[in-house]
């Protein structure tokens, strides 16, 4: 369990927030959530650990619309940027906040910044692309960002003076942890200028990582894209004689994918994850007993297992200040080749590396909704006056959650966990950890 | 909220687990969950009215192995059978328990009765099919389900002398409310008759409408085949002189697939289900406005709705007991085309009754997944001697319900909940409950 | 064999092409077909049987671009229609005339008219749409057409007062035999008003019984859809006690569909075609033998078969003027249950229509491909002056046709032919035509 | 236009077929093609060509069943083997054989020899697998081969005496032109010893590339998938600056699943294949103005393109004697980055090689019906006696063909064709050969 107080759950706002909702729309808007909340924990020991300590019992709020609004929404200008790399329902978001912006609240004015903060910068961007419910109405059907996106942060004080001349009310940013770090700056930026500005995260990880959020969108989506993949590695390795299909997925500090989408198809003998280190040699022995057993093997590698294995290479970092990783799927198929000449057995390695076609694809229906429900509770929030906060979802409800606490850590594979150990099941695999 | 008392989530069991797991199968396991609980609840006003009433905070057992068993695994029996419709995840859960028996626990009898309860007399059903891993291997990529399924019930007294013929001491029923009171029956004729067996249910739903449980498997496999048939009626709409695509969903008595599939495919106009009666003239006034503003519509009904609205025929019923409905797809094409014709407007009404091509397809990844996880923590209650209960979903968790609960009515959309909100908002249709 | 005379593959003209291309366009234009002929028939015995009685074989233009144009480009402006039920690939094709006016021949004018012939009668119709590459630019991934369609004739004599007032020189009209006929009378009503518009066809019929013509567009997709539903209703006739999937798909007067789907899905027991009356009892007797033997089957029927077995109700016809068949897909479903009935044997007859989602979807790649090749070669007959003919596809090539020859009768599934027996050697069922 | 002589398509024979087939398989089997023919060309100017030398015009025979047998059912026993790399349908051809033989001919034993040519060779494979209707029922469902596949040859005399050792009479193989010339050696070596095997293959190339064959099973299929691939590569190349998505595709020494592919998906600005050698610089040029106009880029380039443009690596070849290529994917993106480098323009290159991917996914329907009629065809082939041929296609018909023939070359995509000129009027690109 993470240490999380009560206090640490609280919602930044702008203000107090002074108009009546329904007296500015015109209309009765039911389903007002000013004070409902959920218990952000949910096993006993970690609720009752609260209660023996006398500590507060941490709740959050739900997302949703509240019955006074921070912002009139003829005055309202919104922004959205995407960054980081793609992740299926980019655009289902982007659609739903024009949406819910227009047909909800009467907003016309939504600028879409162009590849990422970049698009904020004005000397290195390009300008935004207003957009309307009829330029976004079929882009959920797609995948990609139809804003584009990039990499990298901007300097907070050039973005604040372009939104400020912009005369931007609300910025909506979907991005990763680093992307919610350069919004928190952006957002002390802001409370230093009082300029009141709400910036709304929306976490975008298709690894599934965020720390303290369920469930991320796209990442559904991911797995059934890969079980595809895997699906092909495992044709092609019993179509050979002792053929190992070796598949790399996504996944640089956490398996979750690799490990969910192992249980996905049923028919993966290894798998790999950064959480687990491996023992290079014994998965090796396993691997070739395997195939002296069954004559076939499907092996999946997540892109951050293993690391530790390569001889270091230069140290190099993308724009988003990743360690760029050695290239573990490479590495194993030399080594698996080199461990089957060395016994003169044949193999067939069959290695596979989806790269960019897992994560570009439309979302599945269910991600759709995901998105759409992400992408609305956004817009009720900033509505509201809340800032540096994100959308989450816990418990089986979308929440408010501040940016500060899903930026702490990066979600793990929890190796004592269910998950982890019905992998292990699954593929009768060894458990290095034990 | 629904009452629920501490007590109501108590597990049954056959008796005292005597056997200590590890010494059992002759290797660490780990993961045991003997002690660990979740809360049933977790919105704040639920939880501290209990503390309030001074009463026991609900928890509930999560899924997962135990460290002690109650049946030894060279002396088990296993039985399976699927009952009622088909739905997305049967075979990846007849395979998750046969392959969790065998390789988890080396069982290697499973018998899978055919053709749902019938399989069980002796004097109407059919012998059932001995399960290994061998049979089941691949069985997870198709749909259907290869035991078989029928409605109805059968003779408690009959089904457990045919169970103890064979020797099973363990039985898993897949089906529905009704499944599940037969189940019930079941095991009190054989606590009656003091034979120990142990009855876990898993839940089957297509509707996702099983009281208490978040989410239930097939159910995002059958949104996600929805969409593809609101995304045929939307051509269909377009592609004609005031077309209107009328698709008919699955959803009896809860309009949770008609209100999904609605968010998911983001161009539904009119989404009517069970929970919230239409207002027929009303309807139809508001379809004519939208086909004048725009030349088409989708309307999405749920075969559930709308029955006050149809002329009762002759009462009858299936039999699983429910009542066989009127059938609302022809009826309102019919009653739009009167509207049309009676104001001289061309329509042209394409309507679409996908029925079975929704239930029948393999699960996505995602259900795959799910259904994995369900049959794993159905084997792992059996063994420790659990029995009357269920293997539900709920806070992100895999838990232990008791069958007495699931069955105490049928979920419906909250049509002051968030969901049903969100689909208001996003059809922008008529809320003819405000 | 069919007969077919030399002239009755003369391709109409609108007069003596005059214009240079090359010299038009300002650039080499290879592949160049002014002389290019293939064999219009293949079969030994037919070519051989034309050389005997002294006859010219006859031999088809092929399509493609024409080294002289009729029309000039800057004075051309192109109206496109699309008549008829949907079918995969009508907006591929849409968007292979805009490419093709617009970058190779730099037409910038092309209009859409509106729902069918409906669109080229100003009295009835809505206005065409203006028509660009940007518009069309990613059309062909989605179904339907968006132009609309729409059923039936319009006047002649209004049609081409409305083509001249627009100073359209080209039409092209996609549809399928009864709209090929309003086409013949628009080009006669044209040569009449000695008004040069070139009209141009591309034959649409999802049955792909177009006389004289290999393939359609939209049938392979058509049967890629059908296979899908066909593995629904086998996965439902083996869940269920004799289970029997009955499966109605399209094709009114041909079972091309049908038969396709049976041999890409192998899993069908029974295929009904307009082409081969069934006998309803030995029908009935046969699946009988089959559920007795096996307890499942599947049945697939085109929706014009049996239709003489049907109790005739009121004549009536749709707006293209078919006949409206009885519902073939009802009928036998219940005559099966009558029949099982009155045997007291249980049978599950599991009915599917899955109507308009199979008609409704994007085009497979190799169906984009084909619509691609149709479009662009439409265009470069019109522009060459050719006119009352069609893009179509015979012996690998893409071909002209007149107009008059592929009208004559439709296509029907030779129950002598390779197809038809293999689909009775596939199916095992009896050769009702013996 | 190749010169083909008459003889070339005269089909070997091991005999003269004895028995009739009516009275051997005891019922009437319509549809005897003993004497049809249908023309091997359809160009007006090749046929006359042959009537103008006042030579025979040749014909070919049509598969199928055959009035005589040369083997008598009850006394056949049958093999299969497929070589070489996974092609989509490889399994529906499998299952194909093994029903035709059985239901048609009610021949029992068919033997799948595992892995290619090795399982020929009791030295160095396995076992076969004896076949049944059974176990073959569902595999058309699944990419792959179930019984492996290997390259290389082995020798004649070895598989020769294996063959005579088992009793085997009729051998059919699944493979390339590589494959082709192992079995006409090996038929070669059978008549040499006068021992009656028919050896009758069935061409596989993913790259449809067999001499005189109008398609290749699988490659539908193939292009199918690439088309996802390619749709990937479009989402990453809009959602970057100046993004670049390069797809390589297979194509060792033909463009024909590129430039379908690019057709299929109307996206593709740069088709590169091995027909049509390009000028590196002109490309990087060009690619360099369409990124300034438009910002982003799709490049698709068959594996084989290029070549010349590589530094010669070591030279190398694979067990099937094919040369290996150098990578053209990582070279070409090399490049593009230093173009793009040296004029200090952003590019983004997203490099996706879907290897795998395309080549084991299970067929599509249309793809299924044509490896269920090359099956057929081969066993009614078999049956009558004639050996050393393949099942090919041409003019819409299932035929037969010399294995001397189509091995003669490999197929390429014609530059001055319909299908290449509309590749590059459809992405604009610069025809390098003009």
């Amino acid at each position: 369990m993470y240490e999380v107080a009560f206090e640490d759950l609280l919602i930044s706002r702008l203000g107090e927030p002074q108009f009546d909702t329904e007296q500015v729309l015109g209309r009765k808007v039911e389903g007002m959530l000013d004070n409902d909340r959920i218990l952000f924990h949910r096993h006993l020991s970690d609720v009752s650990g609260y209660a023996q300590k006398q500590q507060k019992i941490p709740v959050v709020e739900l997302a949703g619309p509240r019955s006074r609004l921070f912002f009139k929404p003829q005055d309202t200008r919104i922004g959205i940027v995407t960054c980081g790399g793609l992740c299926p329902g980019l655009n289902t978001i982007i659609r739903s906040i024009v949406y819910t912006a227009d047909q909800y609240y009467g907003i016309k004015t939504v600028y879409g910044f162009r590849y990422g903060y970049s698009g904020l910068n004005p000397q290195v961007g390009q300008p935004p692309l207003p957009l309307d419910t009829n330029l976004v109405d079929n882009i959920h059907m797609q995948g990609g960002t139809i804003l584009g996106s990039s990499r990298g942060p901007q300097d907070s004080a050039v973005m604040a003076d372009y939104l400020a001349s912009l005369g931007i009310n609300i910025l909506f940013v979907v991005g990763g942890d680093g992307t919610m770090r350069g919004a928190m700056e952006l957002a002390k930026e802001m409370e230093k200028r009082r300029q009141p500005i709400s910036i709304i995260g929306i976490p975008k990880t298709i690894d599934n990582d965020i720390a303290f959020i369920e469930r991320t969108f796209g990442f559904e989506t991911a797995v059934e894209e890969a079980t595809r993949v895997i699906a092909a590695a495992h044709m092609e390795a019993k179509g050979a004689v002792n053929g190992i299909g070796l598949v790399k997925l996504m996944g640089r500090d956490s398996g979750f994918i690799a490990a969910n989408a192992t249980l996905a198809s049923c028919i993966v003998n290894f798998c790999l994850i950064p959480e687990e280190p491996f023992h290079l040699e014994k998965f090796l022995a396993d691997l070739e007993r395997r195939i002296r057993r069954r004559q076939h093997a499907v092996v999946v590698v997540a892109e951050g297992a293993g690391q530790d294995l390569i001889p270091a290479g230069q140290e190099d970092f993308d724009k988003s200040g990743n360690k760029r990783l050695q290239d573990i799927g490479p590495f194993l198929k030399k080594e698996i080749i080199r461990h089957f000449t060395a016994r003169q057995l044949e193999a067939n390695v069959r290695y596979i590396d989806p790269s960019y076609t897992i994560r570009s694809v439309a979302p599945t229906g269910d991600d759709n909704v995901f998105c759409l429900m992400l992408g609305q509770g956004a817009v009720h929030a900033a509505m509201s006056g809340r800032t540096a906060m994100v959308i989450g979802y816990r418990n089986d409800h979308y929440i408010h959650l501040p940016m500060t606490l899903v930026t702490r850590f990066r979600k793990k594979v929890e190796i004592k966990g269910r998950t982890w150990k019905t992998v292990l099941d699954t593929t009768g695999q060894a458990d290095y950890a034990a």
